[in-house]
C-alpha cells in the first residue's frame, strides 16, 4: 500500500471502541408471501430495486451504546421529526458490491477497506465507531440471506449501502447521543445504464461549483457533501454530460467526479506513458477503487505512476501536444469507465480514451472485474460463508 | 431594505409554481389522554420539548406534486431506508419563533422572508417551492392549534421548525421525486441557556476549519451546512467556548457563526462609531435578525452601518488601539447576544462589549423582543389569528 493510503487508515480505528458483536445477531426472515420478484439483469436500473431484508444496529448512550445486530425484514424506518439527521445532514454512508463468480461463490471486495472509512466518516460525524470485522460478519450474514438476490451475471453484482444516521430526537447543532447504522441491498446493472462492454462518458468541467475545500469533509463519505452537488449535476444532465468534474482552485485542479476518483494517462516528453490521479489532499474521497488501481498499476511495473495535482490547463496543453492518452473514472459504482469528452470553458475537449489499442483502463477493468468475480484469484476478493 | 438584500430575495419565487393551498388543509387533534404536560419556564432546554401537532404536506411527482396540508397528532414520520434524505443529505430548514405579548396575542417575525428563503434553500436543493402565503396560513393554523404552548413569558418563546426532506427511494445522486415538507413546535427558552437578561459568550475562531466557500452553499439553510461544523463545534465547548466562529480566506475574514451572524461595533479614525457586519457574499446566510439589525441602524441615523469583510487582524488592530466596543452575534436562536471573548491564534482577544455605558446590542435587543413581543407596534410582527 502506498504511504499517504496508510497514513490516511491508519488514523482510524480506536481500538477502545466498544462495538456490537456479530455473535449477538439475531433474524427475522420475511414471511414467504412478502418476498419480492426479483427484477431481470436486463431491467435493473441502479438503486430502485431492493433485496428482502435488510441490518439494523441501533445506537443509543443512554442504553449502553451499540444494541444488538438485527436482520430483519425490509421495512420503513420510523425516525422522529427532530431526529438529527433531517435537520444537520448527520449520515454517512458507504458503497460495496457483492459478486458472484462463474464457479457460483459470493465474493465482496475488500470490504475492510470500506469499514475503515466508514469510521473514520463516523469519526468527523461525531457518530460512534464499530469494529470492522463484526460489521463485515453482519454484512454477509444479510448477504447470505438474500444470496438469490446476487445476480447470475458478470453484467451486473449486488450493490450493499451499509448507512449511519443520528436519531436523537433534538433540535440543536450538536453531536447526537443515538444512532442507527443499517444496510441495505440492490441488484445492479452497469452505472451508467450501458451495456457491461464500458462505454465512454463526457464530463462538465466548471470552474464556478466546488464541491470541496481545505478545512471541509470532502475526502469524508457524508451525505452533506452530495446534497450541494445534484443541482449542478442537473445542470449537465440537461446538457448531455453525465457527471460533473469537479475543479478546485484558480488553477482549475482536477479533484473528482462525485462518484468516481479520475485517472489520466499521458506521455511524458520522453515518450514514456504516466498514469496520474490527484492526491489524497483531503478534496477527494480516498477511493477504494482507485487505490486497488494504483497498487495494480505499479506492481505492473509497466508505467510509472504517479499521485499529484493535475490542472485543466495542463490536460489541454497535454491534447495540444498529442500527449493526452487516456481519462478514466473509478469507483465502486462505475468500476472502470473511459471518458471521452471534457467540456471546460465553452469547448469540448476531446479525449482519444477509445481509440487506443490496449488502453489501460480496460485492462484495469478486466482485472479488477477478474478478481470481483472470482476469475482471477487475489486476497482482495473474500468469499461470503 | 438595502440593495443586497432584495437582490436576495428577488431571486426567489418562480410564479409559476404550483403550490399546496391552505384551503385544503385538514386537521385531526390527538386525544386528550395524549396531550403532553407543557414544562415549566425554567426548565426549558432548546429543542428538548415538542408540542402536541405537528404540519405535515407531502409532494409526489407522481401524484401531480403537493398534495393537502395534514395537521396531526406529533407522530414518527416513516422513511424507505433509500430515502434521500438518509444518504444524500437533501434537506433544509427554517428557524421562526412564535411570541406572546403582554396582550395576550401571538405574533410571528416576518414570515415572509423565513419563506422566502426556505424557497430558495428548497431550488438550490432541487426539492420543490411552494406558495410562502399558503405555508405561512399553515403554520399559523398550527400554532393557534398548538396555542397553549406558547409560554406566557417574555424570557421565552415558541420555537418553529419548518423542514423540508427528500424522500424518493432510490439510491443513486439525484433529485427527489418525492419529498415531505413538516413543522414541529418547541418551547424554548434562551439558546445559550443563560438568563433572559443578555450573558456574553466567548467565540474560538481557528482558521484551519472552513464553514462555506465560494461555489458551495453557505448562504443556503441546507442541512449540509451543519454536519462539517459539530466536531469542531465540540472542541470548541471542551476549551469553554460556546461557539465557533467560522473564518475565511488567508486573510481570516470573519464570516459567521453557525447559528448567528457577527456585527462588530468599532470607533472610525474619527472617532464615530460605526456598525460593520459581513456582506451576503455567498459565504453567510443570510439571517432574518441581522437584516432586521440592519435596517433598525439604518432608521437610528446615529452611526455608520457597513456591510462589508472584517478580518481577525483587523479586529486585533483596532482592540490595540481601542477602538473595538462591541461584538454580538444575531440569529433567531439566539435574538442578540454579546459575545465577550475571541479566542484566535493562541491568544484570547477580551472584547469590552459588556462594559460599554449603552450598547448597541442592548439597545438593538430591547428593540427587536419589544417588536417581537408587540411592546413596540411594527409591521414586522404578525399577530396569529
Amino acid at each position: 500500500m502506498n504511504k499517504s493510503f496508510i497514513r490516511f487508515f491508519s488514523k482510524v480505528v480506536n481500538s477502545e471502541v466498544k462495538s456490537f458483536k456479530f455473535s449477538d445477531i439475531s433474524v427475522r426472515l420475511a414471511s414467504p408471501e412478502r418476498l419480492q420478484p426479483k427484477p431481470e439483469v436486463k431491467a435493473l436500473q441502479f438503486g430502485k430495486h431492493f433485496t428482502d431484508h435488510m441490518l439494523k444496529i441501533e445506537y443509543h448512550v443512554r442504553a449502553g451504546g451499540w444494541q444488538a445486530p438485527i436482520v430483519c425484514p425490509m421495512e420503513y424506518i420510523s425516525l422522529h421529526p427532530a431526529a438529527k439527521v433531517l435537520h444537520y445532514a448527520v449520515e454517512l454512508f458507504e458503497g460495496m458490491k457483492a459478486y458472484r463468480g462463474k464457479d457460483g461463490k459470493i465474493r465482496i471486495f475488500r470490504p475492510e477497506l470500506n469499514m475503515a472509512r466508514m469510521n473514520l466518516s463516523a469519526s468527523r460525524s461525531c457518530l460512534p465507531q464499530f469494529d470492522a470485522e463484526e460489521m463485515i460478519k453482519c454484512l454477509c450474514r444479510l448477504i447470505s440471506i438474500d444470496q438469490e438476490w446476487v445476480p447470475h451475471s458478470e453484467a451486473a453484482s449486488l450493490y450493499i449501502r451499509p448507512t449511519l444516521v443520528g436519531t436523537e430526537p433534538s433540535l440543536g447543532v450538536a453531536s447526537s447521543e443515538s444512532a442507527l447504522l443499517y444496510a441495505i441491498l440492490c441488484p445492479v446493472g452497469p452505472y451508467f445504464g450501458t451495456s457491461s462492454e464500458a462505454e465512454a462518458v463526457s464530463l462538465l468541467a466548471d470552474p464556478n461549483f466546488i464541491r470541496a475545500w481545505p478545512g471541509g469533509v470532502g475526502d469524508r463519505k457524508m451525505g452533506s457533501n452530495y446534497a450541494p452537488t445534484i443541482k449542478i449535476q442537473e445542470q449537465a444532465h440537461k446538457k448531455g454530460y453525465q457527471q460533473v468534474l469537479w475543479l478546485y482552485g484558480e488553477d482549475n485542479q482536477i479533484t473528482e467526479a462525485g462518484t468516481m476518483n479520475i485517472f489520466v494517462v499521458i506521455k511524458n516528453t520522453k515518450g514514456e506513458k504516466q498514469l496520474i490521479t490527484a492526491p489524497l489532499n483531503g478534496l477527494i474521497l480516498p477511493g477504494i477503487t482507485r487505490q486497488s488501481i494504483i497498487q495494480l498499476a505499479k506492481e505492473w511495473r509497466e508505467f510509472e505512476v504517479i499521485e499529484r495535482v493535475i490542472t485543466m490547463p495542463e490536460l489541454l496543453h497535454l491534447s495540444k501536444e498529442n500527449r493526452l492518452i487516456e481519462v478514466f473514472g473509478s469507483g465502486t459504482a462505475c468500476v472502470v469507465t473511459p471518458v471521452k469528452r471534457i467540456f471546460y470553458r465553452d469547448d469540448a475537449l476531446e479525449i482519444p480514451t477509445m481509440e487506443q489499442q490496449d488502453p489501460i483502463f480496460r485492462r484495469m477493468l478486466k482485472t479488477i472485474t477478474g478478481i470481483q468475480y472470482g476469475d482471477i484469484e487475489h486476497p482482495w476478493a473474500r468469499p461470503i460463508d
